[in-house]
């Protein structure tokens, strides 16, 4: 049994609140438990210099907790001067993931700044934030094509984010709380599609190891816990959820 | 008739919901209109070096906003490196507001950090700021005298915040929202006592400039407004506010 | 009595010097008591990007410290590598107020830089700034008149500053020196027009707080006190003083 | 057939040369085809103040390149004023993936700083990084045994790094080189333990996705081709590769 | 003929203030033509972590323009962040220059601060920074000796710096002034002790070059203009001057 | 004798290895003594914004260390976010040095970037940069003729450094290593063209001075170990070295 009561393959409760925030195209409040992440999906109407001219978009995405997001207080990274490197590893990652299910070549030449900002963390901050924002990128495409800025969803599939890890005695979990992920000998965020392919794995045994069978069951885990992670997605977006897929990614264009 | 068919002396409808975020002493969620702000109370059992070994303790505050808190996503300050003069002014005015009502002598050598996050912005955001943070520094104290860490909730009065302002028409009103407040002439942010003190008078008539009547209109329309505002604070508060005031702050010793 | 033996209502002996630096459109030394500030307005053919093509000037001020204008020295902002926040408010401060008595509509897309730096402190660092560098900004416009780069003065009325206070055994006094200033219960700043009008109210009580009737003498000194300010800065000016007032501004347009 | 006329699981050439700069306790240059990296260790006899008087040590590492490693020239991250995100998250894996392999309870409070310098970049730079930065390390361990500083060889195992992925015509491939890296649609690194298991395993699809058997396919690759790096950093250890292995490292004590 | 119709061998008029601003221990105000420049020492009672315990003292200089000091104003280093690499090698120099004349040993663990602020420029204020720097550590020193907190004057020698230069037409000439500094093909500054030692030979040929027979030349002028600027310190530092050489240096201690 | 068995007018074993890094346009690595320095010159194809449009050049230097080049590790410049005053004074000087022997007038609108790392550091680094920088650039522009980009040698004659110095017992001596860098009393970094003329001339005596006679004896040291410099300069640049020289700089148009 896990501190929390759950079994080893249970996945915390999950709710998606959408349009929490009045000024962002796409907006969502993300609860997994205990960790609540707010997730803002801003259009702007150009793209990045380097970009300028190839009739292309962008997806950008930027993380940061609130000072009192957890037990202890943070220092402000503003009042630092400086973004660590781990705030850097997650944007880069959520940024990363968003596109790999969006074809940038059909929304324009416009930047979608994603804002995940936790405003309570209890483990599992990077996937909440990804399978928040992943919603939130949804809701803004759809306003564009309300608009008419765009005439198809530029997404060509669903995205979600869990963890999976090995705790202390051996047994692999789905979906760490921030006491067991403290625990942990192996930590492994998972991110995926609707279909079942992988996006990222980010596998780590910090002062640990770990073998290929268990690599396996870890992957089994996350696999199932994506599963109904997709369902309250789709859920929460309505009819949006059944244009999803309407635009297909050329591989061989990528 | 004001833009959102207020009444010149009429506030915005303002909840106050205490508890919001799990971690820190004292946490509420502000919202007046559609301005939401986070505001948390983190407890330190130290003080800052200068302040070392006086037996005093210290409050603090910072104050950030969401990129997408407003219409245009901001840039992040912690991506700029460097916090700008207006949140810097913000800051500085939330800690000196505060402090003015808390004994810091019956504190212990404890810090009180104040973290102001504003997650929508519909004007009067440095306003609601104090008038939350005053809250949750209360809750703070109470959590402090629950264990028996202080013996005396240290909190002189109550403590609020409003803004009044000249239109251009030149009618003065009361808690302006965004669009007022970017059309006012004058534009004036006063921090109050419950006893009807004044603590903070911030007046400006940026390309503009304001008579001795003018002034004397815009103090009665704050007043009017800080009523409504404690009452509100006091139900928040339950029991505690009750305590507000068995500290009394000697002027001779501040 | 005072500390310098000056009766409440009474300045300290202001005098200004103008063309103290050579390079600058306008330049004065400014000295009120022990406190001198040079100020110095220099005036660019361009404005920042974000006003470029609207026909109209901008007017913005900057300020510092020598490290040893004070008592114990400073360490420089340069050396720190950011600017603090006294700094900034009392930078946008200085700009806001010159905005207000010059209608940037008449002086073509030129920007004028207000560096005010204050060689040696004695309290009223940035009243002083303020009175000195609104004669640095006229004679700067003098130049541009001398030139026919514009052909009215566009100053609208006089602008001073000065500060107010209330000492620790309750008298109200004008002009604090630096000694009154780190005792004072209650620190206001009033900038004025010639004319009379408010333009810039700050009033702060931190560790105290303050009455409507004290902050009427308080007003009551710092109205004395700008008459005299402004004969000064009159005198200063010669026949350029004559022409403050040849352009009005019209509210509506602010 | 690669661009490079290797076959799929062919590694590049690979070549360790020790002591290669005279003042660190550990030294390398190590080249993989044409990327060369110089991997020096220092030891410093204190470690971070967070860590004081617990009787361990610590390991961290900082990567940087050249300016012109790389095809064009890159600005200094000295020059910019801050590290960008990718530097700070290969540093990150650098530290973490050599701590993993090295027991921290028996170096003593020492630190040993890993300094990786990119000086030619052909792809990889990371893994070979890696993979360089172990042998510097045993070698450091290796002054400090003969110091008698330390009494056993406090590395538990083999380490090393390569990238496996896939191009755009689907066929997986071994260690890429920078024109690979480029084209790939799955770019993976994968760290090992001498011993067979995984550190850490990084499998990213920018713009694309990869199936559960790719995975298989990719981590078989791994798996084969550090056996060959293994031999080498064997070789160049001479004696002191006997020396590891000596301590265990007590998993239930991570 | 100069510009300025100065003879190749004249200095320019020097003045030098003392006492100029109030609150340091030593303060000058020195003009060379029309650079000037405020030289203030502040006397720390401590010396930086690396010095401590060692008996000795410490001298270090700092060195700023006002924004305005030239033709066209320049960026604050404040706004700006950093400090460009003129400034650090100007005050670098400074504070090496005056080491080299005060026995550090003789002056307890204290720390003097010169900063060297010029609120006019017009050539050689790195030069004219040396020379009043000088007088107003002495100027310090004085004052500690008559708190009885030092029993000797801790100064060997006097110190002085000018500048020599040839113009584009081959003429060497003594004591630039900006115009000619900006067409000057060798530029040398010159730092020597009152009994003709040299301390700092900084020649620089940008674009051009110079040979044996001009830097004998140079250095000819350089020897007699450094008579002149003595007898000017000298003068301004009275009786004080007298004790300039009460401590000797052993060479072989340094 | 010196520390190394050197005879006071001996230079330390000089190599250069030419084309040492695959990507720049000019590379090579110098080794004085146990110095050695990575030289990589690479041509950028645009000029700095403030020289557009005037058809000439740009050179610029860039200069750092590895962190363990020294005996102690030393923090790198990205991590403390700045650039220290001794890397900008060096930088400065490098690109000084290498302009005013190449005619910018015959490079079209191009910046040479020159990049000096120290990997290994024992003295006499900043020298041996200019002295590899040289090559380097020559290597470069040698590029440039072959591409037909370029039609003459901008080159105007050779350029070498190296130090001089006066050792605590009174003999001067050639090319300092660093033990004797560290007791100097004197320290002298000379640059001079193969045509025996100066360029740069800095001379320092911290906490020393020195004579005329003594900087004649050091010049003239200098001036001897310069032939032997350039001598294995041109041996390094064979058949470019003839086209040194095929452009003559107007003294005039500097």
């Amino acid at each position: 049994m896990r501190n929390d009561q759950r079994n080893n393959n249970d996945l915390r409760p999950i709710t998606i609140t959408p349009n929490f925030v009045k000024h962002p195209e796409g907006s969502v409040l993300i609860q997994v438990g205990d960790t609540k992440v707010i997730c803002n999906a801003s259009v702007e109407d150009r793209v990045p210099p380097f970009m300028r001219g190839q009739g292309k978009g962008w997806i950008t995405a930027e993380y940061a907790m609130l000072p009192r997001a957890t037990d202890q207080r943070n220092i402000r990274e503003s009042s630092k001067g400086k973004i660590s490197g781990r705030t850097m590893e997650i944007q880069r990652l959520i940024g990363r993931a968003l596109r790999s299910v969006v074809d940038l070549n059909n929304i324009g030449e416009r930047t979608v700044w994603v804002d995940c900002d936790v405003i309570q963390a209890d483990g599992g901050t990077r996937t909440a934030s990804i399978t928040g924002a992943f919603v939130a990128v949804v809701l803004a495409f759809g306003k564009l094509l309300n608009n008419k800025a765009i005439n198809k969803m530029p997404v060509t599939d669903f995205l979600a984010a869990t963890s999976v890890g090995v705790l202390p005695e051996g047994t692999e979990v789905l979906d760490l709380n921030y006491y067991e992920d403290s625990q942990a000998h192996v930590d492994m965020n998972v991110v995926m599609t609707g279909s079942g392919e992988f996006v990222e794995i980010q596998g780590t045994g910090e002062e640990a190891t770990f073998s290929y069978s268990q690599l396996q069951s870890l992957l089994r885990l996350a696999d199932e816990g994506m599963k109904e992670i997709n369902r309250i997605q789709r859920e929460t977006l309505g009819e949006l959820a059944g244009r999803i897929g309407e635009t297909v990614k050329n591989k061989e264009d990528a």
